[in-house]
């Protein structure tokens, strides 16, 4: 790679002295406006570029924001980066966007890896097994600002960016027995994580609430990949119980159970009702449609934003930093109806 | 923000030199092995960081590739950055990620933000208006490799990653005819964009080897947002031509339309077959399910990454960047069967 314009390839081309040319760059009042000009436009014209890494050494800021999420493509988060994203470009921060691909060595590598690039202030939502947070050390001593995003930890001085996931549980699966289910299955993710752990908590409530059964059989806990669909067929199928109420962890793998419903010539939502997760697009195309509780992705990333940014300008006292709850919303749609 | 460790507070605590911390965190070979690690192990204990920013000041290299995309939140961007952020962690570099909103004057301030932040290399996927080339002058000026996926226009020495969108679309309707459709219409985005207007190429090839009429009726240029169906329900209706065949220049689009055209008691795919494109998720999981060409979202991701790491590794010639083309696939499913 060719070497880029200096301050002293400036000073050469212009006849100054590179004092002056850093002088002229910095707006520095000893210098004339006319020479100001004269310098920055020639600055323009050989296409030489403020070195931003120098100036925030001096500084000791970067101007980025570090962000580990456990996967790029998926539609959630990549609506909750899209958020994130506008409100750090529109305060001056770039963001440095990783992934752990949900494995927490692969996230212990990215924290340290960020923490070394020196990011302003760190991002996270947790991977699937991440069971130990040391990797997270430096940033609190440091007092680097560090958010937790959906899938979230308890640390001191970290913020949490959550919706009340017990209470939407609760709700989808109060939902279901208004409509007059009796033999609820929830269909989980990992319950290591936060967010289902939580569903499970409101779902178990609501069950108990109306004095119906929940027993090992009333739970099953996958990975939630399409390669898990016929586990979770055969669960509904062999184990005895004729479940009329499925609350699923997320929409895409509800409606992968209900096509898979539709084969084994299930009706729905007559012989089974349907509640997803997460209100992703998907759910209003399927056939039927599928109800859902609304996860606010976009307004989370703007949130955790704004909380970032209120942070690093010394607008929010760090050591208040806490828990902010968003709202979710039940959206009853055909998979649920009577 | 606190003062971060720096090698003189590991010289004063260590009763060292700053010059013996700094060549023991460099593995000088004049330091014993034993001081490096007393060094090592205090600068760890106390959560010092290597200032890349400073070292890589030297060297003139950031570590970071800008990468501009025109929104997060869309499955297939989604996808590609998956893919390029694999590869770019794997080679030791950090992915600054921004949006362009598709919006032309956007993409402009995020391309110079990015010069100004050093990156070491660029990758654009254009925004929906772009039709001035002249914000990544900079780079080129400069000889930061310039990648362009997906969107792209031709620049010097700028490499692209595509697919053959026109050999895409002619596919995608020569199949629609040999399925015995005669009115066909192709429902297209933005004309202005490479992968649009490639794609009406094929259509219109195809169209004309088979001896059928292609007049401005028979296309329809949308937005292909969710609002934008309506539109192009009332097309479908009240053009006086009997369409038979949908060609959709995205699978959310086709979707969205299959479920309206259902709703005004359209049989899919006797009355109308359509195909969409891009193979996303939601493809497989409407009734009937859609055909489509399966676009290769991830492989881009993973193939821009590697090109633009080659590039910065020397191993290939800078010159020599050139177009990478992708093999597409018709997925033949229920929405366009006879």
């Amino acid at each position: 790679m060719d070497k880029r314009i200096t301050i002293y390839d400036l000073a050469k081309t212009l006849g100054v002295s590179a004092g002056t040319v850093s002088r002229s760059l910095n707006d520095h009042p000893s210098i004339s406006q006319k020479t100001k000009d004269r310098v920055i436009s020639k600055a323009n014209e050989l296409g030489y570029k403020t070195n931003k890494f120098a100036v925030n050494l001096s500084k000791q800021k970067s101007n980025t924001i570090g962000v580990i999420v456990p996967k790029l493509n998926s539609i959630f988060m990549s609506t909750v980066l899209a958020g994130i994203e506008k409100i750090a470009n529109e305060a001056g921060y770039n963001l440095i966007i990783s992934q752990s691909l949900e494995s927490m060595e692969k996230e212990k590598i990215n924290a340290k890896t960020l923490y070394d690039s020196g990011v302003d202030a760190l991002l996270v939502s947790l991977a699937y097994d991440t069971s130990n947070f040391d990797h997270f050390a430096n940033y609190i001593k440091n007092k680097i600002p560090l958010i937790f995003i959906d899938r979230v930890t308890n640390l001191p001085n970290c913020s949490t960016i959550i919706i009340d996931n017990k209470l939407a549980g609760f709700v989808a699966t109060e939902h279901l027995i208004a409509q007059g289910c009796k033999n609820l299955l929830y269909i989980s993710g990992n319950l290591k994580q936060n967010v289902y752990s939580e569903r499970l908590k409101g779902f178990q409530e609501a069950v108990a609430k109306h004095n119906l059964i929940f027993n090992n059989a009333n739970l099953l806990e996958s990975d939630l990949s399409p390669g898990s669909v016929k586990q979770a067929i055969t669960h509904i199928k062999d184990t005895g119980i004729p479940f009329d109420g499925l609350f699923v962890a997320n929409d895409s793998f509800a409606a992968h159970c209900l096509k898979e419903l539709k084969k084994e010539n299930y009706k729905i939502p007559q012989d089974i009702k349907i509640v997803g997760f997460n209100n992703d697009p998907i759910s209003d195309l399927v056939t039927p449609t599928l109800s859902t509780i609304n996860y606010p992705g976009y307004e989370m990333g703007i949130l955790a934003g704004q909380s970032v940014i209120s942070q690093l300008n010394g607008s929010i006292d760090f050591q208040a930093a806490n828990s902010i709850t968003l709202r979710h919303e039940l959206i009853i749609r055909e998979s649920s109806l009577k």
